[in-house]
């Protein structure tokens, strides 16, 4: 059976080298820390063995025709990345925030997609590697990282212009059986509760940063690998236990100090010309995987904002209907887009579907354009309330518990718990450690409305609206025709 | 041959009944201020003949068999809803703002349900003759208006409710061979040069309104029709011919002053219960519709904003390309919610498709709630000469013609006459008596924001972003799966 | 008395030569397209009769102690500039859009800053020169316009290295009793009915440009002056007259086809070091005005919009109370950067109190920013019928009169006549040929929002807010104090 | 001397009584969680004594004459509240977010509003009383908080008709030597570290609810009163010490279970009709304050972005300039929002000049809507980092110390301890406990954007607006003029 259970999961983190570091301390895999990031990667174990979540949380491996976590599964159609988007929407509900596996997930559908151009171009053996590696993901369930963002240093200066070589991760040395690599990535979601880490490069290279031209895979915990970690959670709760409450999430620079890579986990080394390629379909794929994570945030912060209007007694106002309406056309404006982006898909030469990238970026920059603008929603209908709520002790102390459950008192219709759970709720969302996690995750995480303005301008023709002015200004004579021209191709070509 | 030309379209109004009414002076049909908006609709004609486009202007009629232009045509799959949106996207390109055909088809697709569900529920015969109607339209390529907007008086009054019984259009007489009907719409597109008017409830009825539950069919120029109308055009170009030149449109008050409909034309006489279906329909398919229309203002307005940028050379400037990018981002957004709309569509018991509620309504929501923002835009990157630029003569007389010329030099790649012909375009856009409308009926035209808002509210079931809130904090313990549900049920179905 | 009438005024614009040019024809200065321009500068010798605006629209001239029209005023106090941030906003309200007279008086403050720097820098006699020439528009009550844009060719060259040198306006002889000037000014506003025209540099000027630093004034009709006109106006009324309809402006392009100007009236020849001053200083004295006729414009605006709510009788609900609040926080909150802008002004040399910068800037910018936004509440209120009202001859007239007055009941307090002039001035303002030239105006006129981004950054120190986050990040130890520096200094100090 | 030390204060604090709740325990007054709000109020006593910043930290006292804190004066001129808005701003860039004495002072200015007009109207001696307790916290330089806000509970209801009573505080006894209070006020900041509480009423209030039109004050240890609080800080520095880290701020729900008031500290007891001008009064003078306090974090949330841009080195990149640029805007139109305010205000009976309530109302508006903008403009300069910087220890370990700050390098002319402050203050401001606290009070502090939008719709009289536009519609013949109305006799006269 290659479904695994968490308990499994969690054997083999607990099997693994200590080289995680909070804080300045080096801490165990299992630290409390970290276990509530470990809950959420767990959900989506708990979810494909969920009879009822099986038929999108489960797909069938093209490789080995076995039923697979669909983390685990390279898109075979337009219909597995509508699938997609429908399992990271329902499994965010569960966990707020983020699910963690999309990023091993997306990493590995952009390697489907570039090793196959690689051995086209060059002739090389990277795609046979690759399928071997992947079969290996789905036969253990595997849990992987995508560190993709490097250090970067002088923003003005490429990789090899660095006054600090390492700034990118680079290829140091190639040896007979593998490479050593150094450098550092940064900005890295779960490392410290993932089996692998799959490394990819961040950006365009030219010849001269061939070296920087570099994707491989380690074990997390390889020789020569550090995860130093930033975790984000919750306050734990003393008596009004809660889901939210079991949610986290973990941040590293990796770093990456003289690490061997042998060749068979090497995906790209010097290809500088497809780097272009392997950065900008990661980030596709990632993107489009936020068309369905981030509305699920928007549905979060929108029932919330129900719950807290319902406690005020105001749910059926014209000002309240007209802001909970925002979080629906947000939330179902981006996963339209990325219905559209699924619709519009092409299938790459390695049989992997593309999903369209001006729908990717368009939806995924309308969301990272309005994360704060949600906040802003939620916090208009919550009060201040949110931010000076009485900690949770308060309310079961006998000086001042019956006290202050009298004073929550406000619709007669709802008990003073359940006013009590929402605004606990709401504190958690919007005004905890975790909050502003969030809401930079929710600008930046997979790309940030700037880059995703680029994206849109590099792939879409401008020509074609400006063909539809001349047109009408009588500088052009022809009708032109606009056809939703084969975006993908910019991703997938090869020259 | 069911496709007509132009010229049969134009014959056809030469022999109408004068009912025309202008500043005051009935007019006849052919007049020159109905003339450009009477050149969109010929495009039409023209560009279902014009076998670039076929593919996308004609479909196959499901009850004849035969090619039919694609504005006759009852959607019979979510292909057909896809076609039609890109159909609508790329008229507009040809004409800018308005192709006049869309209400009379969104008119006839709400038709083609309901007189379904009044069959079913009240056992009439109403689909029968709706497709004996039907077929009228297709054989003959059927120009139709849609006149759903009641003048409606004191808004805080239902129809029956009001000092004056004719504020909602309504039932006055029953007799043997018809009915006799009495009342007003307001801001209506296109009826001067339209074959048919067909009539719809402009809302939910309750039993007290039952005489003003009523749908029926006139052709334009029917007997006690009055058509008061606002044409709105371009001023004439003398030397700078260019095809936004030629395109205009007309809004009329549509006053039936006691209006006989024989029964075969009557599709809805009482069966209150149903109005509000037929209102909710017609709007849903119209801003399904809206979804291909207002991305091809935006490509243009889009387009007009790269065209001035290129003049004044600065095309490449980060700025420019993130203003730009905004259209594109707007466009593709309205689209997508289109795409969705009819990926999640839902055949009704008369087999017509009708696209989800949510998805068009969001869509066309964005759309309304930024046409001034475009517009800030593009006179953001426009600058004041779109409202200065010296009149076309000024550019051909003697006197001042190569001095105008001359200080109109700005990137030396393009010619003055480029420069002059863009700032023409954006000025007719921008700055001209159909200006104004244009940005209206982009905020108003199918529907303003504010009812798209209480479409969504009304579709949506919030309880399922609530349960998913109230799972995160405890409240409910079961997790929560949010299925895109069957809003379309809502439209459909009969209890 | 230096207070003249408008029949003096009107008296004056008949006796000058014929240089206006309208779509190609040379036309007399009170032909009928330019006479709703000539109503509204009627409207500031009224004002200034009228003895219950006197306090206002006149002052005392600190040359002569005799009482002057405001416009003529050069402000001599912190006080003079609050009244005429009043006067300007009292004014707008009766003739909507643009007074007209505000770039003459700007331009004239400005020079009375200038012409006296330059004394001080370089000993001329520029000063003496200014204030007789003032006298002379003091006791004429002379209304001028200003021309400062240049036509500006290659936006990505300076002056002197356009392919045509032209292109920017500048000296190409100077006489022994004055100078020779060319080139072509762009989107003026008033001339064809301004007795006098200022010119000003349009930007800072290198070494290399010093032709083009040049400042002086010349009769409207002065000969090889030509005026390329483009009015804006509204459609005559036929019945329903109305003070709106008397309104309209007019722009031109002047060309200057070698147009002598003798010295007494040349205020910079060559100081190119102070181009940049007179440049800046005449922009921030008309943004300070805007801050005057801004919040006028949303008076109007927001005005129009409680009608047109009152006429559908929901002038009470929540919505619409919020929707006219904005009107009103936009309005105050321009008005209010001119306040502080005049309460931090500071005296110049001369005498002249300059506003403060970053305030008048930062006013004009909130205003810009929001023109298209306030239509978009307008419209929101007004719904379509601001671009589908019947024209005016359809309510009067036999035929269709009764039907469409009918019709037209709405909220029963009020007649259908107030509804009809409600919305007939909804669509002036909206939907109309001078409803885009307000909008666009609304934008740039006096500077575009980019413009005031500009100037913001230039003149406020950024060094300030860094200061404070330092010491809060403890990279600095000292106390930051920000005091609201001198930041006219920049406008009026010389080196 | 009347200005009193930090170490005065805290001695003070020292020997009150135990009332202070944090999680379900009773706790000392210099509580570590309480430690850093208190020191924030240690900043206002510095800087009075400071002779940098005396001319604005300090003022003359009216009755004793005596230099006295200016946050215990009486506004006696439009230049005291004009030296109070400068006073704020510069006060809080030295403690980020409230400096928690702007309650107590603007309380203090309600009542001396008041009191004088209920002797006025009723001929109590509320005035004479009020004088007195002034002299008490202008003698003893008094920390006092406001408590406004009741618990509320069924908002439908009014106070009188609430299930339980209590919901708002109000009096159940009146004695001969005082009266009995009892309820609970709710998100009040500062009460543990505060000499006195001042309670005021939270809305008008009519006949019925009588015995809730009571104003009072009491020390804040006084018997009955519970502080349920809850603290926010930043964590605790290590080796990075930076003034921000030393900031907090704490809110209370204080509860009053039976206190008894003397009646010499009783200031409002049934007066219900002038309940109302003390509730709006306290919110205008405290919307006021905001004009000073907002723009100050407008000045370091734009400093901070000023300084991470200058980290990643494109301090002059377009697009980050007109970032910043947005930030200054902010800043300084709420200040003039606030200058103007001053400018307009008016003297009341008892001498206090209370603000212009539509210029507070817009400013304070304007900041609480744009709060949340803000932290995205911050954060979209700042990137991910914010939320994922490594942890400080992980900067100084033997193990990654070296390694962490190789990787931070960015721009070479920096530091990589200047990057490492950086971005430790944006993680400070933007992604830590108090970071929800900042954006909550940001938008609710003070009164709530739609408390404003209602005080704006109250006091500003749309009539003005509807003539301009009814007399431009030709609906009224006479020229219109509105004058900035005496809006302030709205809170200060007395029918």
């Amino acid at each position: 059976m290659v479904l695994k259970t968490k308990d499994e999961y969690i054997e083999r983190l607990k099997k693994m080298k200590k080289n995680v570091y909070i804080d300045g301390k080096k801490v165990g895999r299992l630290d409390e820390r970290l276990m509530l990031g470990i809950n959420v990667i767990c959900t989506t174990f708990d979810l494909a063995q969920n009879p009822e979540f099986e038929d999108i949380f489960t797909a069938t491996s093209h490789i080995t025709g076995e039923k697979i976590n669909r983390f685990c599964h390279i898109h075979q159609s337009k219909e597995d990345l509508l699938k997609k988007q429908e399992m990271v929407r329902q499994g965010v509900h569960y966990t707020y925030g983020c699910l963690g596996r999309c990023m091993g997930m997306d990493a590995m559908n952009a390697l489907s997609v570039v090793t196959k151009l690689e051995d086209m171009k060059y002739g090389t053996g990277y795609y046979g590697r690759f399928i071997k590696y992947l079969k290996y993901w789905q036969e253990n369930d595997i849990v992987g990282a995508c560190a993709q963002t490097d250090a970067k240093g002088d923003r003005s200066k490429r990789p090899h212009d660095q006054a600090d070589p390492d700034l990118y991760v680079h290829v140091v040395e190639r040896k007979g059986d593998g490479i050593i690599v150094r450098g550092a990535k940064q900005s890295i979601t779960i490392p410290p509760y993932s089996d692998e880490i799959v490394v990819l490069p961040t950006r365009a290279m030219r010849e001269d940063d061939k070296d920087y031209a570099v994707a491989f895979a380690v074990p997390g915990d390889a020789d020569g690998v550090k995860l130093v970690t930033r975790p984000a959670f919750l306050r734990k709760r003393q008596k009004l236990d809660a889901p939210i409450a079991h949610t986290g999430v973990s941040d590293s620079m990796i770093i990456f100090d003289n690490v061997f890579v042998p060749w068979e986990r090497v995906f790209m080394c010097g290809e500088w010309e497809l780097s272009r390629n392997l950065a900008l379909l990661f980030a596709l794929f990632h993107r489009h995987s936020y068309t369905g994570c981030k509305p699920a945030v928007s549905d979060i912060l929108g029932g919330s904002s129900a719950l807290v209007a319902e406690c005020n007694g105001i749910e059926r106002a014209t000002h309240v209907r007209e802001k909970l309406s925002k979080f629906i056309g947000l939330a179902e404006l981006v996963y339209a887009a990325g219905v559209a982006s699924a619709q519009f898909a092409k299938k790459s030469p390695s049989g992997t579907y593309v999903p369209d990238p001006v729908y990717a970026n368009a939806g995924r920059r309308l969301a990272g354009e309005n994360i704060y603008h949600e906040y802003d929603l939620l916090i208009d209908l919550a009060g201040g309330l949110a931010a000076t709520l009485p900690p949770e002790g308060d309310f079961y102390s006998e000086e001042t518990g019956n006290l202050v459950d009298k004073y929550m008192a406000r619709n007669p219709k709802v008990s003073s718990e359940y006013v009590h759970r929402t605004f606990r709720l709401i504190e958690n969302i919007a005004c905890s450690g975790i909050a502003g996690w969030l809401q930079i995750a929710g600008m930046h995480g997979g790309g940030s409305p700037v880059m995703e303005t680029i994206a849109i301008m590099t792939d879409y023709d401008i020509r074609g609206m400006k063909d539809v002015a001349k047109y009408l200004a009588g500088i052009n004579k022809e009708l032109p025709r606009i056809r939703h021209e084969d975006l993908v191709d910019y991703y997938i070509d090869i020259d």
